[in-house]
């Protein structure tokens, strides 16, 4: 099952069921109007969900219509939680390494995770505003779950087990503001402004052996201004597990439906697979040449993130963004 | 105007107007159902619920009733951000110092700030629970604003007009499990559980020249099993403001309405001022001593925090709840 978000002037948006190939879409306001509101009673609504997207499937509903990506606000345009983990080690190993430091043993067993502003979270297509370039504006390629309610204490399996839905997201980062926020320790305030999100998203039954109960196996494509600089693949060099993120975030508390997940830029140690974030590459060009050539993003710039499954499907629906600079 | 969020099954509650002296209230649904929806619509509802207050004041509403904070959820049970900065450097100086490190330059005029988790807030009376007491269970006694949407790059007097309510906060915090967290840069995930409000959120012109635009005057009370360790004065060594807080949170993003932000634990520089938090005592002592001597919280152990104005009277009512370690 599929879902969205359409724009309708309100600030949630209202909840649509989009077709698995992503062409066609139904209001289902009768069920619930928005994706929160839905997560906030999935067991009451989930198969009510459920049998509206086969009569979708099947093309039995009559108040359907062609599904536009562009009308698409994040699945969840505002959220109660954003935690995002530090998944793939091959990206803390190189920004350490980049920067002379040691990889403290710690990080094997205890997952880097931030709490995240997710107050405002960006649709597909909005554009990345900022005032100034020279905060070192750069996209992160990553993989988050929706997860239902889960209690303080929740084993891994249970968070496994508790988790809804995926989704795609660019979590943008300004990178030159990022080292003096994490010298203070307390975590990403300015550095990390709103992330982005796909279209739509997805159930895990969806995925059938992609989603292990771990991780999400699928090719993950990234292209700058139209060229493509990343093929990675979301299930490897995954250190983390999504469980064992979910176990991490509820050590000590619970985590409410909707909270969003997240894993981390994917980052693969195969050759040729490229980079999820520029800030890798850079990190690249330090260790190999010196110095940092490649520069962050720029006002016009394009940036387009998807995933695909092993039969070459998209999964989620792009992620198209512009930058814009724009001195408030 | 006062505002709380009555209890009703529901995960946001129902939101109510209490009178100023906290003994009558009445729900408002035909206004706004909840804080959050009042918040998203400030500009529409703020002059009916304005009427409806004075009329709820002059003892003409037939369906008020009296007022019960032991009814009383967060005035937001959950919330789309909690950004809480560190605004009494007082607290930041005497952690430093007691773990011998200096107090950098910086942090005098860049406030530390975390985004905290807002996915469930507590209510006054709720108790903590915890699996283990080794966690260092504390509690924080602080003021925080709810703001209404303020855009990215905003002012700091932006900031301050954009203020909607206060509320009175304890950021309960774990402060065994903070020194890892904080070494990893990544801010507080576990070590910061959920928070608990004041049983009322109050609206600024409430507080006549007590709100300065920039800063809170009340007197701060705080008790430990029933024994009075605290007597702060929330405007006195406050070195950054609640302007100057939202105008960092809002550096390089927006702030959608309903943000709590905070000023974190009111900590004051007076001789019998007392404490807000069990680790400013315990630094003094190390200080002092060589080695803390006071315990955190244990299983059973009270805390009751409230504020008043000048007149003596009690602001926002009191949070007081109680330690349950648990395991689960």
């Amino acid at each position: 099952m599929k879902l969205a978000t359409y724009r309708d002037g309100s600030r949630d948006g209202q909840l649509v069921l989009v077709t698995n190939r992503l062409d066609r879409a139904v209001f289902v306001a009768d069920i619930a109007q928005t994706l929160q509101a839905a997560l906030d009673r999935w067991n009451a609504v989930e198969q009510d969900l459920r049998f509206r997207a086969a009569q979708l499937e099947a093309g039995q509903l009559a108040g359907a219509f062609p599904f536009q990506a562009s009308m698409c606000m994040a699945p969840l345009p505002r959220a109660y939680q954003w935690a995002d983990g530090s998944a793939y080690l091959n990206h803390v190993e190189l920004v350490r390494k980049a920067r002379g430091a040691a990889m403290p043993p710690e990080l094997y067993s205890d997952p880097l995770m931030y709490q995240g502003g997710s107050d405002t979270l960006l649709g597909p297509n909005d554009d990345m505003v900022f005032a100034d370039a020279a905060w070192g504006i750069d996209f992160e390629a990553e993989l988050a779950l929706v997860l239902g309610d889960l209690p303080a204490g929740a084993t891994a399996e249970e968070g496994s087990r508790g988790a809804r839905l995926a989704v795609l997201v660019n979590d943008v980062s300004l990178r030159e503001l990022i080292p003096a926020e994490l010298a203070k320790g307390f975590g990403f305030v300015q550095s990390k402004p709103a992330s982005a999100f796909s279209p739509v998203a997805v159930t895990l039954d969806e995925f059938g052996p992609a989603w292990d109960g771990e991780r999400l196996h699928l090719d993950l494509a990234v292209w700058r201004n139209g060229e493509q600089v990343g093929r990675l693949r979301s299930g490897d060099d995954m250190h983390f597990s999504f469980a064992d993120l979910a176990c991490h975030l509820c050590r000590t508390r619970s985590a409410c439906a909707g909270t969003l997940l997240g894993a981390g830029t994917v980052s693969n140690r195969r050759a040729g697979a490229g980079y999820g974030c520029i800030a890798e590459k850079r990190m690249l060009e330090i260790l190999e040449g010196g110095k940092a050539v490649t520069p962050y993003l720029q006002h016009g710039e394009t940036v387009r993130i998807e995933a695909f499954d092993s039969s070459g499907q998209t999964v989620f629906g792009s992620i198209q963004q512009r930058v814009v600079v724009q001195p408030r």
